[in-house]
């Protein structure tokens, strides 16, 4: 559950939302199809998400190009606009770069 | 829920954790006891929590320094021990700077 990310530096990308209950069925599979694919594009580390109706969603990337790529991605694109228009109140993303690490 | 952070760049703790269940009216306290004394320290900005089980915890700073100093706090070091101890399987602590952020 905890991502296998490597030595400091990379990037994570900070995603937190304030969902708005309901179409639940297509948010988990949208969800589920949307990891899969992060999992495939260059530069991927790894991602780890918690929550339901408050979410917190990290994934970790080589570089901040990679993560502006995956921003880009067609179907990711797509998901955003439905986040944006159906699933989320608010929500907020933030860049940023991890400079250090430590834990069990 | 989200937090109202200012305008980057400032620092974000990442803690990530795979929590042993049980225990839960010690840890519920204690989490909430160490939100309302972060909320007192110098630089703080903000916090983000979610999940259970798979707990994602994010605390904003205005430096690097004011993050390393509530990590020296005597009641959350205390909290720091028992989350070893007890009630995290595995944790990982990220200390990142934040370098862009958007939403709604």
């Amino acid at each position: 559950m905890i991502a296998a990310t490597p030595e400091p530096p990379y990037v994570a990308v900070l995603f937190t939302a304030e969902r708005i209950v309901g179409d639940d069925e297509v948010y988990d599979r949208t969800a589920e199809e949307l990891r899969a694919l992060a999992a495939r594009q260059p530069g991927f580390l790894g991602v780890e998400s918690a929550g339901a109706t408050f979410e917190i969603t990290i994934s970790y990337w080589s570089t901040d190009e990679h993560a502006r790529q995956w921003k880009q991605v067609a179907e990711h694109l797509a998901a955003q606009r439905l986040g944006r228009e159906h699933w989320y109140r608010h929500y907020r993303v933030r860049v940023a770069q991890v400079r250090r690490d430590y834990g069990t």
